[in-house]
């Protein structure tokens, strides 16, 4: 059985939902290793390398837990290790991924002060800055953004907001959401001081779904000290003691990890800004497309233009639903779908990870025809713009 | 890079450490398909497909929720689902992982009530009656039992349990973990009235590490509806809703479900009853070994005997982690360390998943051979009585 | 260490070559299975199993030989196994692998009349048909065609030329090579009265190279037992004696017939029509894209078109080499070479086997941002045009 | 569907036969990468890469030429390329392959005098002295030998017969099939003297069969040159201009080389000097088992035991061909069968390539218990009596 195709036919299948992304086959060999014993020398040789490359990814010095989890988990993982029952946080709702995180907070007995956008564009710094301002005695913990919101294609401004903190002069917590930016855009753990980066595997880091991992600061590790909330699973503290030796306290996801020790080595071997590149490159050539179909992308701030995805929106009247079952039926491609507000209104198409120049024609291809084949309304000749900016930047 | 062994030989390795198993090449095969769109139809089919198989392993009619996290994640969402802060629940200190599951409800605020045993042992049933009939104002909300205690290679009488439950009349939650247990040995969640059941890929399974498991009882759903206990991740309620689709509330670590389907597969061709008489064979052959060589397995109790690893005692001044480091570097074969109390006293054979009579004697060999290699005395000959047992019964 | 890339970088390779072909993810994982007994019983039903479906795939009721040989094999078999030394045959030279089957013939001591084209188009019929009637004598013993010469993407009219046999009354045996067509473009051993049909794995049917087939006729069969020619690895008789049976005479390339059931499974779910209509398709849309370049197709008769390449002729003064290693370079894609006095001359497109409309409309996108790249004058749009046609007939 | 297994149940197949050997997880792996333009560059660092590789394993400085087909082949390419129609040759009747390889020669045109033997030792080095001592005419144009008979478990002193063409002062060529020993057992080409040493890939290389070798000496070649047996396919020259880039004449089996290049790898990585000496220690012992048992091994000259397999001698009245069918459907192990004249009377068992101490103790269990199960008399014990000797030399 063929899990990955709905046809028997012999064509493969595009991927091109933002996330989880192409697995590249070199990493598929790796995970399907044998399984190794987990309390063996090889694993903690094997544990500690990794442990190594994958601070190079968040850009940081400081620990990297890694979960035997999808990245779910790492959200809960960053409040419940630094925040105590009732504690007050500022969020933004950048999208349905912010609309989860809060959702997710107030679970947890956090009470989160959830700062509105149109959905548009990133987290709004001044209205952050206004909070903190406004909050004199420093009731507000933690500050929580997510860098990318995969239901919007918009980018948050991680440094800026690192700065709205200082300018207020405000003890909170920065905890910044990556799971679909990691590996992909340009993000830095240490130098925008962030306390929490809070990522998963299946995207940049070009793995199936099933691990996720918390960059933590000394500020954020001394804030576990005395954090209240109920944990166990997601504990950093025996994770952080044990990650020292390449050991983990449970078991842990030991054929993902071989999967992640050979994508850190492709990304480090292409070199990180090489990697951004290649995404902000495919970013604006998908933009350029977009615009002439004569569509708007949902993201609608250039300062927040993502380079993991687009979403696109539809014209009143067209379901980006029935587009997508178009596409997939008749030219074996997935695309994201609108999520929360969005629904049926955007469709999301991804460009992360395994993603190269000629993939990406073929996925806009398959936009471009699809939407003929859909019957909505578009300027033919967007592959060709898009191409016309690839290929003038090759 | 060769993950899996830590010398450049030619030489296929020996994993004996009782979970994780080897994985079969046709599972690995499997998991190794590219990831697909976990939103889109093709997913929705195997989902259905594969939670349909799984409920059939756990010998059950109701509904199995599949996490995409390691078991000992599992552990905590049978007990956040369910109970509330404060509340008291009935343990039985069966070994290592009875004791780290009994921290983990103290981690959680929860009140255990924790009966003790030499670890020699399944669960004291009587001591668990007594406690129940004294409980006469039901303050007991569960009784938590380890299925198989893979510290000690000793088997709880879970059937015995609930009877003992029924005839206090006691109304408290019968809460399992089958994480080391379940694909290899018989469990019948209906049948014994279990409310849930906790258990992981990375042994009967023989999957990988990964994902986690909870059987639930429409007891256990009513439960959990006022369950005070924060979760959030481990929430029973968007994953039992979801599922009824074939989907999950947060992104599934699709390959591992491949991987599932496929093992699920193979199980359920072998037929359930013949898998567990496969691995009763090899049980016995090991410990009809281990008693040859003069040694003593950790297990006392012959009606608790675990058919999937045996712990074996060594005699006093032998030092069990040198004799496996031992058979690592000269025979290339990992066995299981003795945790806790047990650590460098026991070493623990494991004899479960893809075990054939072959590959026990392959591995009753390298434990034969090393314990002369340590220098530790033994009566020589303990491999030849198990294949006159296997032999004889093959 | 990935052997399909020549740089560190984690995007997929397209591979456009007119073979090897992709390999789809299924095939491969079937390839990598263990290694089994060729004389045990599971082989046999193997065996068996997998030459029922081939015979399908050349429309054949007869036999079917697998050699555990490349291609290039399969030539030399159908020569020695019907022909002595000294026998006059018939060739056409269509291009380069005409060529090469001629100098191989003539190594074999077979005289060969080699009927000449301007490597623009496929057999000469009429030419064929002079000769065969000028040979009162029946000296030729054999007529020789390439189906789909690969250096030139021109197909040859099999019917025809059996029409052309016919009519002449004329008694040779009909070679024809299908090593780049079979499973891509229809092809029938049986009615079109083919003696020797040739063919290899690494083209339509999906696999890597290493297996080579001939179908072979009744008349064939016959012709064998008086033919001359040395014989030994490619003697036809121990291989249809013992392929009855689902074995093979010496040891067979078991896990490339792991690989060739799968591709047999993959081909015959979609249906052989939809697989041809499949490439007539995308090699149509090529077509298209390479007049709106302003270039012509090697091939100049439409009734020739190959569905499996497409040769392309840049104008005078450019390098087709030049053109596609600045493809290599900046794309990530392989094209193939002009071959013998095409070298240089044109490039080639290979659109086969695991072929979509989207890897097309990408391939294409390679060619045209390469042209531009390596400063080949030519109109912009060709994608564009492709997508009209692929789009309009989705 | 698994192609390895006979029943659908989750037990590790036991390949015991003296080759198609069990092929490590990392070959495995290397295969099943996606396939790449054999006109690549990175094809042609490749090639030659490995090209040096091979022949340190054929231990010589020479060319070393690699067909895409299987070992047969390589006899052929052995004597086409070396011998005109008529020529004789002198061949020693050491047992089955023996008999193949001089059935072939005949085929070819080639006269072939055969020296026999009882198929119960190596080739008779006296008699090859006489032989050509005898040719004062030197009639005979090769020497052809079977290093290591996989038919009956006897090796041939290549060596010897080396020192005795010398002493004769014959001119005749050295042509020495190693297809079953290369890669397991000490195997010199330059040292020795040999002209051609024909090997494949199924063996002690680790690889699927598929791959075929000859390494060949400056005095093969120049006898190439006048050589005029017919030959296309298997013809050096075109090999041997090419493989100086690295780069082959016609299409290569593409994976195969990725696995043959990771094969070498392991085999280098672990030291040729510790691959034989592992084949001498489990041939040692296996040896010990059977004579413990009371069989006689097939080759009685201790210096010529094979320590690639063992050729096992069932008591008169036995059927060896019922012991294998009942140790395969009860323990499944697969074992070799007897081949010729020795069918039924001899099983053999293979231990050679990924072979261990505890693999080869689960196999002689194997056959131990079998011989109990088929009710085959034996003294029980073999099993311990082969762990007393690799215990007491690990």
């Amino acid at each position: 059985m063929a899990y990955f195709q709905s046809k028997p036919d012999s064509r493969r299948h595009f991927l091109h939902i933002p996330g989880p992304s192409n697995v590249p086959d070199r990493v598929l060999r790796a995970m399907d290793n044998p399984t190794m014993d987990h309390r063996g020398p090889d694993f903690g040789a094997m544990g500690k390398q990794l442990l190594a490359k994958v601070r190079k990814v968040f850009q940081t010095e400081g620990p990297v837990v890694i979960y035997p989890a999808s990245g779910t988990g790492a959200w809960e993982a960053a409040l419940v290790n630094t925040l105590s029952p009732g504690d007050r946080v500022l969020m933004c709702e950048t999208g349905w991924f912010a609309h989860l995180w809060n959702e997710m907070a107030e679970r947890l007995s956090i009470q989160a002060d959830f700062i509105k956008t149109d959905w548009r564009r990133g987290a709004d710094v001044e209205q952050i800055a206004e909070r903190l301002a406004a909050d004199k005695g420093h009731a507000i913990k933690a500050v929580c953004v997510v860098h990318n919101e995969t239901s919007t294609g918009c980018t948050s401004r991680i440094d800026e907001v690192r700065k709205a903190i200082d300018a207020a002069g405000h003890p909170a917590l920065l905890l910044v959401d990556t799971i679909s930016s990691l590996g992909s855009m340009d993000y830095r753990h240490d130098e925008w001081g962030v306390d929490v980066t809070v990522s998963g595997s299946q995207k940049g880091l070009m793995l199936p779904p099933g691990l996720s991992f918390n960059a933590i600061s000394a500020k954020a590790i001394k804030a576990s000290e005395t954090a209240k909330l109920t944990r166990s699973f997601w504990d950093w503290k025996p994770m952080l003691a044990a990650n020292a030796t390449g050991y983990f306290p449970y078991t842990p996801a030991t054929n993902m990890l071989y999967a992640l020790d050979t994508a850190l080595d492709m990304l480090l071997e292409e070199g990180l800004q090489n990697v951004f590149a290649r995404h902000d490159k495919v970013a604006e050539a998908t933009r350029r497309a977009v615009r002439h179909w004569g569509f708007e992308t949902q993201c609608q701030d250039p300062r927040h233009f993502s380079s993991v995805l687009t979403a696109v929106r539809l014209p009143e009247g067209h379901s980006a639903n029935d587009l997508r079952a178009t596409i997939l039926s008749k030219f074996n491609m997935s695309l994201g779908n609108g999520l929360g507000q969005l629904n049926d209104r955007v469709f999301r198409i991804g460009h992360l990870g395994d993603i190269s120049e000629l993939q990406l024609v073929g996925a806009l291809g398959g936009v471009e025809m699809g939407l003929r084949a859909a019957g909505i309304p578009h300027k033919a000749g967007g592959v060709q713009v898009a191409m016309e900016y690839l290929g003038g930047n090759a």
